[in-house]
């Protein structure tokens, strides 16, 4: 069995071989200066661990893992888009760097290629990848949509149940699904790979609280980002809708102003209504909660508890790198 | 068997029970406009006389087809956005009638019910079908970046063969596919499927070729388009790229300069070269020479020569619209 860093490595090597077309250039260029820009690649590496949980890791758990980072890739230029984002991870977006035109069609043609990769699958799970990777995809369209349609709204007008379904289609869904393909293809059954896509579910929700706590309540040195982000910009974050739940109706009016100044003791002034209903105390018991349902699920997974270790130090790593 | 606007109905009530899920609201109700704007659904039906010209019609020709239709509206809503045209079969476009970010993001979700509706057929055939609409729908989308290329080079730049390599991406593969899906389906062998590939893809050659020369030499009042339309709006056709290779120096000279000016005598001008170098001459023969290449292909597929009957109709109708 492998851990996280060393299915990184795993997946680059394989992922390095997987090449478009030489022409047309100015519809391949984009696609391959996106992928240049190289993330953490965690979903891809969740499917490989999704199969190494259960069985020696096939070649075609490599190819369904670079068709979800191809996936994941064209979600990011259409948002870029859709965002109007002028830079991804410090550098220019896609969109920025060549055009709106090259960046939505490089975006569409990464997607048909995720498909053709599928294909190659042996037929025996085609099918069943393909649902699970279909149902998920739509899930993921869906949620971005969520989360524009929340952005032109009050957020006093979202609900918290509306907020967590738009976190879980736009982010967690598709954690889950690359668990739980990997899973399929390493021959577990219905029932453990279900298990396993609750974990990987709540370990996004988690990982997303702990996204919009670090933010704000972070140590801005470890974490990388600029302190209050979220805040500056206005984002409408975890935080943001329960501090108007909890917060007095003087608070609430003074939130709901702040989020649309910026007047430059904003970010002074809303961390002081976050303290006041202390926030961040029940941001962390979200974590832990969202944390604890997917470590249940882990543990109903029914393989030799061993077996589970690179998962459960995955988690881990994932849920508390302030610490 | 049945003709093609029989199959037309049986298509239409068919499709007519797809259904996207109802919400988001503002995800799926753009979809739905954009199939409020029907065409003449020559692809999806092309699918259904492909099965029917080897066997009976079964209902995964139909889920296919209908995967062929949204295939086909994902790519009109996405041309739209890069041709940022306003009108569609005069109609505002999705883009126009919402917004970018709704057009987008409906467009990349109908092309992901395409593949779940795809992944509904029998399983016996499901990588073949698979594997040539993904080959396909690679195609469509190089089709339309290297239109948007040459959109941007100067006509004499752009060689007749990049030219009919486009329109054969951008246009035919999809009609020849559409063809060659229901062949398979209705149980043709490859080499058959194949002419009738070829038999689609050389109909959809002669239908453009056919399309530039009315645009400049037909009827208005049978056409139904505006006289001229291309060359007002300085489009790159067949005509164009044939009669820079064709005129004198002076003309080309001519051409190239009235291409980028909307003088008042524009159209005359333009027309009296195309006269002089006999360019609708030149076209009535290259679109012969395309039907014929397709009807060779028809010729090789071996059935009955009484099953060939409706698509023989339907070239004809295709071909033959001005008289």
């Amino acid at each position: 069995m492998f851990s996280f860093q060393q299915l990184q490595d795993k997946f680059a090597d394989s992922f390095g071989q997987v090449h478009f077309p030489s022409l047309p250039v100015s519809l391949y260029e984009p696609a391959r200066y996106m992928l240049s820009i190289k993330g953490k690649r965690i979903r891809p590496v969740l499917c490989l661990m999704g199969n190494d949980l259960f069985d020696n890791i096939g070649e075609d758990s490599f190819r369904v893992a670079a068709a979800i980072e191809l996936f994941h890739n064209f979600t990011l230029i259409h948002d870029d888009i859709l965002d109007k984002a002028p830079l991804r991870r410090g550098v220019p977006t896609v969109h920025t760097r060549f055009n709106l035109p090259s960046a939505l069609l490089a975006g569409d043609s990464m997607l048909i290629h995720a498909y053709e990769l599928i294909n190659r699958i042996d037929k025996i799970y085609l099918s069943r990848i393909l649902s699970i990777f279909n149902k998920t995809a739509i899930k993921v369209c869906e949620g971005q949509q969520l989360d524009m349609d929340f952005e032109q709204m009050e957020a006093d007008n979202i609900p918290m149940s509306g907020y967590l379904e738009m976190i879980e289609l736009k982010t967690s869904v598709l954690l889950a699904a690359s668990l739980k393909m990997g899973a399929i293809m390493g021959g577990a059954s219905e029932r453990n790979a279900n298990h396993l896509y609750e974990f990987g579910k709540y370990i996004g929700m988690a990982f997303q609280v702990q996204d919009d706590l670090l933010d704000a309540f972070g140590d801005p040195r470890k974490f990388g980002k600029q302190h209050g982000g979220d805040i500056l910009t206005g984002k409408k974050t975890f935080l943001l809708l329960k501090a108007l739940e909890l917060c007095n109706p003087g608070q609430k009016h003074a939130l709901l102003s702040l989020m649309k100044t910026d007047l430059p003791d904003r970010l002074e002034k809303v961390m002081q209504i976050y303290a006041s209903c202390e926030i961040d105390k029940w941001a962390s018991r979200e974590k832990e909660r969202f944390a604890d349902i997917a470590l249940a699920n882990l543990d109903q997974v029914a393989v030799l508890s061993a077996r589970k270790h690179y998962l459960l130090e995955l988690a881990s790593i994932l849920l508390d790198r302030q610490a």
